[in-house]
C-alpha cells in the first residue's frame, strides 16, 4: 500500500511569516486580522484536501535590552501576532472537514485554563482540533509582557512542559468516565456523581485539583503536536507528540532526525507509526521550470538584512544589528538556545545573516507540478517522512490555491493523498481507529478512568 | 423621543443556568456543547432584534472542604461550564449584526493574554465584542484548579480588577497610534516604529511591559460590562463599566441601585448616559394570562432543595446541605461575600433555601404579549433602566423565539426597539457615536496615544 502523505498548511495570524516576502506584489495578507481572510484560507485548503490548518504563534516579539528594535516593527518580524485560538470556531463554522491545530504556550498559559479552552474546542469542532505544545520563543519580551520575572532556562522549560502535559491530560482523560453524562431529566440527573472524579496534580511547577468542568469531547485530549529541535525537545516530542513538526533542509538531515525521534519514542514504549513526522517546506510551483526558478530567486532576494537579524533576535535574544558584523560570535552559553547550536564555533555576524538567508524556512521544493509532486514523493520515500507542513512564501491563500489545483491532483492520482469525503476527528484522520482517543501507548493513557 | 430598550440574552455554556429547570420537558439544552446549538441561538436572537448575546462564565464549581458535593454534579449546578471565549468567532461567522459579550476573569487570566484575546476578537467580529469583567465566584474551587494558593479577600479582588483594567486599557489604547499601520510594501514598512509605543504597567498585582502585539481593531477596548452588586463592586462599575448588569427584583430596588450607580459615576466625571444599566429578568409569555401563570408556577416548583443549596455553595462557600436546617447562620464575616449581606441577622438554613427559591433570577415578568411588553416599558419608565438581560427559564433557543415573535414586534411598534439594518460595533449600537472607541470620560481615555 502506498504511504499516504499528510498535508498541513503552516500559518501565523500576522501579515508576515518569515523574512520580508510580504512586501512582494504577490502577497495578499493585508486583511490577516479579519475572519473573512481566514475563511477564504480554510475554503482553499479544504478544497485542496489538506488535512489541517496549523497556526504557529508568538507571544512576545524580538527584543533586546532596549525593548523592540524599530526594524522589527517596520518589517513586521514576529509581530503583530494575533491570538489564533479565537478563530477556530469561526473556521469550523465555515468548512466541515478541515482540521485545525493551534499553538499554545506552556509558559504563558495555566494548565486548567488551557485544558478548558481546548476541551471546549474539541466539542465545537467535533474533534477537529490539535494543540501544538510550545514553551515560546521571544522569552525576553514574553516574561516582561506577562510579568513572569525571569527567563526560565531552556531545559527547565521542557521540564515544566512535561508537567503541564501531565496536568492537562489528567483533566482530559481522568475526570469524566465515558458514560458519566446521563441527561436523565426525570431523575434530576445530568451526570452520575460516581463517574466524575476529582484529579489532583501537585508538582514542581503546577498545582491543579478538582473535577474538570468540560464534559469529554470526541477526542478528549486534542491531537498533540510539537516542534522542538533540541535534544531535550526531541525527548519531549518522542514521549508526548502524535505529530512532530521538523524543519530539516535536506534528505540526510531529515533521515537522521526521523530515526532519532522514532528511536526515542520506542524507548517510551511507542511504535514508529504512533508518530507522524512532518517537515516544513516552501513549495514554489509554476507551469515551467524557468518560471518556478524565477519565483524562487525573487523569494531568495526578498529578506532584508534587518528582517533576518530581527528573526534571529526573536529566536536567540541576540541583536546582530547592534554587533560588529565582521567579528565572531561566541555567546552561546549565555543564551542556551538551540538555534545557536549550529554556530558554536563562532561564526561572524555576517556569516549568520548569510546562513539565515539561505536556510530560512528549511526545505525548498521548486518546479513544475510534475516535478514538485515527484520531489515530495521522493522525500517521503527516502526519509520515512509522513508528510509536509507547507509554509507561506509571499503569504495569503493564493499560493495554496495554486498548489491545490496543480500539484494535489497528481498526488491523488498516484495514491499518496486520499480525497476525504466524511468529516472525522483529527486523530482519526491521521491515524484511523474506531474512536478519536489517544492510543494505549500514549503517556496520557495512564490517567484514564474509562477503558 | 422614546427611550430605547437595550436587549441582551444572558447565557452560560452549560446544560443549566439557575435551579433545576433543565429537567423540564420544555428544555432543549442537551446539545449545549455544540457549535450548531449556539448558531441556532444566535440566529434566533438576531431575528428578534436582540442587541447582544451575553455569556456568563464559571471557572470553578460549588465546593466545600471535601471538594464538589455529589448534588452539584447530579443537578449540573454551575458545572459543567465550557469556555465561552472560544465560540465567538463561530457565531460571528453565522450572524452579522448580533453582538457578543464574554465573561473573563481578572483572577484567572493574565492581563496581556486577555488583552490579546479580546483584541483579536475585536477584529474577527468587526467590533461586535464586549468583555464582562468578573473576579469569579466559586473561589474555593478556583484557587485549587488554578494553583493560586489562597482565596483573595473580596475587596482586594476588586483592587486587583482595577489594576487589571489599567493594564489592559494601556495595551488597547496606549500602544498603537491610529495611523501606525501603513502597509507600505515598496518601502518595507508595515508599521511606523515612531507610532508604536511600549507601555509599562508596574503595580501591586501585575507587571506588563512592551508593545501590544495586536493592531487596533474597530473598538480598541471592547465594550466593558460589569455586574458587581456589593458597594466595592458598584464603585468599580461606576468607574469602569459601560454596561452594568444588575439583578434587582423590584422597581424600588432597581431605582435605588440605578441612582447609586449613576451618582457614583458622576463622581468619576462620567455622565448618566455614559452607562447603560440593564436588569436581569425571567420572562414568561403565553397567549393567555392563565397559561403564563401556569408556566410560571412550573418554574417556581422546579428547583430542588439540593440544587438551590449548591448554587448557594458556589456563591458563598457555605454548604447548607451539611448544616442543621433549623439553626441560624452567622458566618458572614468568614466569607465576606455580598450574597450574604442579606442574611447578616442570621436566618436559618431553611429560610435561606426558601428565600433563594422565591428570589432566584431576580425580576420576573409574566403574562400575555401585551402585558409583558407593557411591564417592560413600565419598568424602564419608572426606574431609569436602560434595558434587560433576558435569562433562560427552561433553557435553549425556543423561549427566545417565542419572545421574539410575540413581544418584540409590540416593542418595535411602540418605538422602544429599533430594527437594526446595518452591522456596527457593539459600542456604537449601544451609544451611537462616529467611531467605536471609548468616550473621553472613560478611565481608559487617559492612556490614549492617538486623539
Amino acid at each position: 500500500m502506498t504511504k499516504k502523505i499528510t498535508l498541513g498548511a503552516s500559518q501565523l495570524m500576522s501579515v508576515n511569516f518569515y523574512s520580508s516576502a510580504w512586501t512582494d506584489r504577490r502577497n495578499d495578507t493585508k486583511s490577516f486580522a479579519t475572519l473573512a481572510y481566514w475563511q477564504e484560507m480554510a475554503r482553499v485548503l479544504e478544497a485542496a484536501h489538506f488535512d489541517f490548518l496549523f497556526f504557529a504563534d508568538v507571544i512576545g516579539f524580538p527584543s533586546d535590552e532596549n525593548g523592540i528594535p524599530a526594524a522589527a516593527i517596520r518589517e513586521a518580524v514576529q509581530t503583530p501576532a494575533h491570538d489564533p485560538v479565537t478563530i477556530v470556531s469561526g473556521l469550523a463554522a465555515t468548512v466541515d472537514k478541515l482540521n485545525f491545530v493551534v499553538t499554545s504556550s506552556t509558559t504563558a498559559e495555566r494548565p486548567f485554563m488551557l485544558a478548558r479552552r481546548f476541551g471546549t474546542l474539541d466539542h465545537l469542532t467535533e474533534g477537529r482540533i490539535g494543540w501544538n505544545i510550545v514553551n515560546s520563543d521571544n522569552q525576553t519580551a514574553l516574561v516582561k509582557l506577562l510579568g513572569l520575572g525571569e527567563v526560565t532556562e531552556h531545559d527547565t522549560r521542557y521540564d515544566r512542559a512535561d508537567e503541564f502535559v501531565d496536568a492537562v491530560t489528567k483533566l482530559w482523560e481522568g475526570s469524566w468516565e465515558d458514560d458519566a453524562v446521563v441527561f436523565d431529566q426525570a431523575g434530576h440527573t445530568f451526570a452520575d456523581p460516581e463517574k466524575v472524579h476529582s484529579i489532583a496534580h501537585h508538582g514542581r511547577f503546577f498545582d491543579v485539583e478538582g473535577i474538570f468542568t468540560v464534559v469529554p469531547g470526541p477526542q478528549r485530549t486534542p491531537t498533540l503536536f510539537q516542534a522542538g529541535a533540541s535534544s531535550r525537545g526531541r525527548e519531549f516530542a518522542a514521549r508526548t507528540a502524535e505529530c512532530v513538526y521538523m524543519q530539516e533542509a535536506t534528505v540526510e538531515a531529515a533521515q537522521t532526525t526521523i530515526r532519532d525521534v522514532r528511536e526515542r519514542a520506542a524507548r517510551f514504549g511507542r511504535r514508529p507509526d504512533d508518530i507522524k513526522i512532518l517537515n516544513g517546506v516552501s513549495i514554489v510551483v509554476a507551469d515551467t521550470e524557468e518560471e518556478a526558478a524565477s519565483i524562487r530567486a525573487d523569494l531568495a532576494a526578498a529578506p532584508s538584512t534587518e528582517a533576518l537579524a530581527m528573526h534571529f533576535l526573536g529566536w536567540t535574544g541576540i541583536n546582530l544589528l547592534a554587533l560588529d558584523a565582521s567579528k565572531p560570535l561566541s555567546q552561546r552559553s549565555e543564551f542556551g538556545h538551540s538555534t545557536l547550536d549550529r554556530y558554536e564555533d563562532g561564526p561572524t555576524v555576517g556569516e549568520i545573516i548569510d546562513g539565515l538567508r539561505s536556510s530560512l524556512g528549511g526545505l525548498k521544493i521548486t518546479g513544475t507540478p510534475e516535478s514538485v509532486a515527484q520531489q515530495m514523493i521522493d522525500m517521503v520515500e527516502q526519509t520515512d517522512l509522513d508528510g509536509f507542513l507547507i509554509e507561506p512564501n509571499f503569504g495569503g491563500p493564493e499560493e495554496y490555491r495554486v498548489f491545490g489545483e496543480k500539484v494535489v491532483p497528481l498526488l491523488i492520482e498516484r495514491g499518496f493523498i486520499d480525497e476525504q469525503t466524511e468529516p472525522t476527528t483529527l486523530r482519526q484522520r491521521l491515524f484511523g481507529g474506531s474512536d478519536g482517543h489517544i492510543n494505549d501507548r500514549h503517556r496520557g493513557a495512564e490517567f484514564r478512568v474509562s477503558q
